[in-house]
């Protein structure tokens, strides 16, 4: 039994988190013959030294940042195995390099491109505990190299699936995946499994326990994921595989409060002319999400799409560049997407309908539709968010 | 012209002292075309990161003590190389591995065995300034190592000798070596050169601003140092070869609180008694300095020598080991040493009696005398330790 454990900041936020951290990871090694443990930097030391980075340079050089970022991680794993090796355990402290984690060069969001575990085989092989460095490795020319936010989670994913281990803990502050957020219907339950899929779904649409990079590499190099809290002792959710899961109708609901939508009237029905629109949008990586087009009375066509709200300035400059400054851009950043995942409308009809109904029944105006195989997303006022939220919720008996 | 500079721990203590050291180094780079910077951990860090891994462990293992420890420099050398780019000046931060420095595996007090230039030179060869974390390198294995208290300055002098730099600038918060230290005499002068060997005995004896490891490096290495503060525009002092120098008959005058005198009396005259005394004290690690013997009146030996006072009761505990619980052990750790150190006296008689005929004068009593080629050292009771540097610093004429 091989296992991966992954710590994020707040759970080795303090020395006396740590502790706990130690006391946990020891009482796993017990269950297991082989354990990785991967740590991020304790909470609030990044941010500072970013914050150091910034006293010097608004855009500071990313090979050092890399350098000075990675340190983090290297204090808070180095700390832990001494920890460990208090508690009579054999542990070792590995940075990304002692990892063999190999990366391009792209400094400060840099892809893993190779690990080699020569070493931590070694190691494991030999009895201890390997305590990694998260969030960092290294380039060909042997320069340290940071995987950008949440790159952590990425290390412990990787790792897992080049030792092909059997499970992959990701610890945070919060007990697993939800059905909906608890601030918004406190009826919601922790999901104990779901599919990659719906999580990729539910993690793009607010629920912040895992970021999608790390789902998607997941899926692919086929890594068992549970996540769950360093604080407790619940169980938390596991992520895997669909075909190992009963098929639930629906496993979530999202709120994504991040939306601004856009209309254009009366535009030139010429050909071309969406490819040019949302090229332009593309070229300034502004990230579109749902599209709608339609042909008004009077011929004319209405294209209608959303993007991120802290976008929404940069594409209103981009559509006046394409249509010309007088265009008739309507825009509109009081709406928000709400969503409904499950790997189960795959084979069941009805899913749709029963949601169209339930906010009809309350009023609430549906602005966009957009559909896919596991995923009904709605684009209300926001002002309705939080009930859209609790009515599907109920809708599809998630709190039973 | 190839420049090594390093900068201790309160001349990058904050942010915005980095500034001023990055303002120092761009200025120093129009003066010559290479120029290699070696930072220490802003000033606390280190003791910081020791009272953590201390928090888990009284005694927490060397390896991942040096992972840990070794952050501080990093984050150092980073921000440095963030400072310079700014600037417009092309730098690159290199950690110990970055600049070569190969050393042997004893952990937290590592000796530098090997540096390959290669990737220095290539960096300096395209107009780099190499800003390198100091204290620190790699084993053989790859495993981050670090070089012991002042380990900063021993990467510089290390760096200067590898790369046949034409000078070695160690930055303090202190303007130089001084004839005697200024808070007992404030007619102490600078010194503007000093021999290597000179300076091995002022820092032996409590001038702290080099450590004697650097100083036996440079020496070994012939590189020329320069010590110097980093919060003024003063020339600092030259440490250098002894035939480079005019020699001067005294150079400084230094001050030793830490030592105890030790007195075994009547002891058996046995042979092999000094050696089984001495062999125990050394077995103990404990550092013995001036050592006298005499035979009494009555033919029974009495042997007296000096330890560290920190080290008094574990001397005092071995010599009851070698001589029995009710032995006849004198001590006393109201004693302090006052040293006379300069090059000079090689070439002329009655530098010491000079010394010798001014403290009668003030009726200083001397208990016990050592000399060496360039030194004379006299242990005399601890109140009269101030009184003895100040007659000596007159009668070498050091004040003009």
């Amino acid at each position: 039994m091989l296992i991966v454990q992954k710590y994020g900041g707040t759970s080795v936020g303090t020395l006396e988190r740590i502790d706990e951290v130690a006391k946990r990871v020891a009482k796993s090694k017990k269950n297991c013959d082989k354990l990785v443990v991967v740590v991020s930097a304790m909470s609030g030391v990044t941010n500072e030294l970013i914050d150091f980075a910034h006293h010097f340079s608004k855009n500071p050089s990313g090979r050092e940042m890399d350098m000075l970022l990675s340190s983090g991680e290297r204090v808070t794993s180095s700390l832990l195995a001494i920890a460990l090796n208090e508690m009579g355990l054999k542990a070792v402290a590995f940075s990304g390099r002692n990892a063999g984690i190999i990366t391009d060069d792209v400094y400060t969001k840099a892809r893993i491109e190779h690990i080699d575990t020569t070493n931590i085989n070694k190691a494991l092989d030999e009895g201890y505990i390997v305590v990694v460095a998260g969030f960092q490795g290294i380039d060909k020319m042997g320069n340290v190299t940071t995987l950008g936010r949440g790159g952590s989670d990425l290390s412990a994913v990787a790792l897992a699936g080049a030792l092909d281990a059997d499970l992959c803990e990701i610890y945070t502050d919060v007990d697993g995946v939800y059905t909906t957020d608890p601030r918004i219907e406190p009826k919601a339950k922790k999901l104990d499994k779901i599919s990659y899929e719906e999580m990729l779904e539910l993690a793009s649409l607010g629920a912040k326990v895992l970021q999608n990079r790390s789902v998607e590499l997941a899926k692919k190099l086929n890594v068992k994921l549970v996540t769950r809290s360093s604080f407790n002792e619940n169980e938390g959710t596991i992520i895997t595989k669909e075909e190992n899961m009963e098929q639930a109708l629906v496993s979530g609901i999202a709120l994504d409060k991040n939306q601004a939508r856009v209309t254009l009237r009366n535009i030139d029905d010429k050909p071309g002319i969406a490819a040019e629109i949302f090229g332009t949008l593309a070229n300034e990586n502004i990230n579109v999400d749902m599209i709608i087009q339609n042909v008004g009375v009077d011929g004319a066509t209405n294209l209608g799409f959303t993007v991120p709200e802290n976008e929404l300035d940069l594409a209103t400059d981009a559509m006046k560049k394409v249509l010309g400054a007088n265009a008739n851009i309507e825009t509109d950043s009081a709406v928000v997407k709400v969503s409904v995942v499950g790997v189960g409308m795959k084979s069941h009809s009805g899913v749709a309908s029963a949601a169209f109904k339930a906010l009809a029944n309350e009023n609430i105006n549906i602005q966009m539709i957009s559909t896919s195989e596991i995923k009904i997303s709605v684009i209300v006022h926001e002002k309705y968010g939080e009930l859209a939220v609790r009515v599907l919720h109920e809708v599809y008996k998630l709190d039973v």
